[in-house]
């Protein structure tokens, strides 16, 4: 029997981008040892003392129907937390929890957009984007940036996508270029938002991991507190990727139509893992840094690895726990290169063609393995595209 | 700034049937004592063993990202689990875990019908339904059942709503009914599912709750298999509500789907509650009937007390942790009933005007508190109810 039109599209058809990340895993699978720099999650576990706080939780009977849009202790801890960062007032009304960041994108969507409005997305993405955009029956429109800006979006290109759109969805820090959006290029995109009365949805999930330069977000910028929705979670500035605690930051009567789809889609959040985030979050910025400071550590390894070489070039690694390595030089497309990286040096990396057309020739490079293995495969992908130049 | 109309309208207007809820809870604020039998939760929290397995397998390092249509070992027992209950072949391909029944509904939803589609459900119903289609840009159709089949419903009126429909939602045992429906009830809605080649969409999240004949899984009915999708949960039979654990049941290619689906919304469900299911599900039925124990002890108070009077008359309760009274006999409707009870004795319950249509003139009761406190609400009620008549 057929299923719905829709759900059978999300995917949007021919590859989905994973195909050297499959591999990786069938060689795994078949024994073969393989350096897996593919995946955007930490090489450490949620810290004990968080995890002793959920049980702490659980055994004091926080285990019923937490309220839907988040206990009040987490939406205001979470929205001190934003106003401290960013300036904009904020209180726990402007705030949602959800199960992890990719359900706030979800929700965003489907608060920006009726089925079939055109919605703004940019090339390289984060795999997930134009699937979640169709998994809300928005019109996916994809607006390329140039490896020759640094993947930084022109707001032009922006602009002459932006008739009749309702949303425009950005990543800063990016993944997965590195990338962090310059006060320029914010304030071009909120000039767009503000011109065609867009719906700005910012993933900030990276906002803690910013090596160079500072994490701007825009819902700080004058008249985008009330047109942006901006998404945050406890993934990756906390290492608590499995817990799925997120949230959804804006507008109060935005945020209130977000808690009836929540109740109709999620139901909430489990109170333990709430609580546990509670927790993590009153452990302040320094338990932040030293969550990022690994990838901090191995960017400096990688920035040092490269610096003797001319065939890799490094796209400025600004932030985010990911690299991206501009392999043109070697005349190799990205997804050619990490194929053959894979088949002959057992090291997986992500080819740019994964994330769509922008990123071609580049590799992702995520860095979530040990400081000795990450510089080991990074002089190994040196030397091996230096013999194909 | 705008946001789209679908999530704008969600709720559909009027009243979300709460308000006797919210009245109770403003006055428990007020420091006035409430007698509440409205949420449909135990009065038990977690088992202390479940939450111990769920932090050994936090501490465990499994904290990670988890596969997103579910771990193999919970897939596997909710396949094995169903296959029992149902001789349906169920395999692991045929299950999807979610982040509770709520959004194993939903899911089943996008799966079924395309925005705009006509979604049938049946009054009275659980009080998210008619938002869950329209969240799921659904057309929501609604067809009444009636107190004069104890709420069982006529295939003949299906069959009437079922033209260019593409699903039916129904949901046995019944939540606010407590009615179990028959084989003939669900052969006549199979027949009308196959006639009109509609998705069958079962919400069974009360299946261990049985207390007069027995549970049947319209997926088992004749051709039902290849058009049936089973919601299901650890929330009910488990207590464990907040972990928010659910499940979807179907043909393979449709959970493959609802997994590209779940990718794009919900990205997983924590991986240490899912092996806190699995250790859950291994303690048997017998820690089933432990948990339904309390409801299925309640509801025989209940037949004893309404025994000896004739202004209330309970609906047969079947099955669920909820009991329907008909209070029509005082001449008053369900809400100025529970307003007057909730006034007068301090007890809240939900009138059936929460649910819908077809309850009106009569009360949902949550068997949800002490024995002792639920026999004197009882007594309570039925004294006023004939000092009304």
């Amino acid at each position: 029997m057929q299923a719905s039109r829709r759900i059978s599209t999300i995917l949007g058809g021919g590859s989905d981008g994973w195909d050297v990340f499959n591999k990786a895993r069938q060689m795994i699978a078949a024994g073969i040892p393989v350096t897996e720099l593919t995946i955007g999650e930490h090489d450490i576990r949620t810290a004990a003392p968080i995890l002793q706080d959920m049980h702490r939780s659980a055994l004091d009977g926080h285990t019923g129907y937490a309220a839907i849009p988040g206990v009040t202790a987490l939406r205001e801890a979470v929205a001190a937390r934003v106003q401290e960062r960013t300036g904009v007032p904020t209180r726990k009304e402007n705030v949602m929890i959800t199960p992890g960041g990719q359900s706030a994108l979800f929700a965003a969507h489907v608060a920006a957009c009726d089925p079939g409005d055109r919605a703004l997305y940019l090339d390289p993405f984060y795999a997930t984007y134009p699937g979640t955009l169709r998994g809300a029956s928005a019109e996916p429109v994809c607006i390329q940036t140039h490896a020759e800006d640094a993947f930084q979006p022109r707001s032009a290109d922006i602009a002459a996508q932006a008739k009749g759109a309702k949303s425009l969805l950005i990543n800063t820090p990016n993944n997965p270029t590195g990338v962090v959006y310059s006060r320029a290029t914010l304030e071009g995109i909120a000039e767009v938002c503000r011109d065609n009365d867009l719906w700005l949805i910012s993933d900030e999930v990276y906002d803690t991991q910013v090596w160079e330069g500072e994490h701007l977000s825009p819902r700080a910028l004058p008249g985008m507190a009330e047109r942006t929705l901006v998404v945050g979670s406890m993934s990756k500035s906390h290492a608590m990727t499995g817990s799925r605690c997120g949230w959804l930051i804006g507008p109060e009567d935005v945020i209130g139509h977000a808690i009836n789809l929540a109740t109709h889609t999620t139901y909430g959040v489990p109170g333990f893992i709430q609580d546990a985030a509670v927790f993590a979050l009153d452990q302040g910025p320094a338990f932040e840094e030293e969550i990022a400071a690994p990838f901090r550590r191995r960017r400096a390894i990688a920035q040092n690895v490269l610096a003797g070489q001319n065939a890799v070039s490094l796209v400025p690694a600004q932030g985010a726990m990911y690299l991206m390595l501009d392999v043109r030089n070697t005349g190799m497309t990205g997804e050619d290169f990490a194929y053959a990286l894979l088949e002959e040096h057992h090291i997986a990396m992500m080819p740019g063609e994964s994330f769509g057309k922008a990123a071609a020739g580049h590799l992702r490079v995520a860095m979530t393995i040990a400081d000795d293995e990450f510089e080991k495969a990074l002089r190994t992908l040196c030397a091996f595209a230096e013999s194909k130049t």
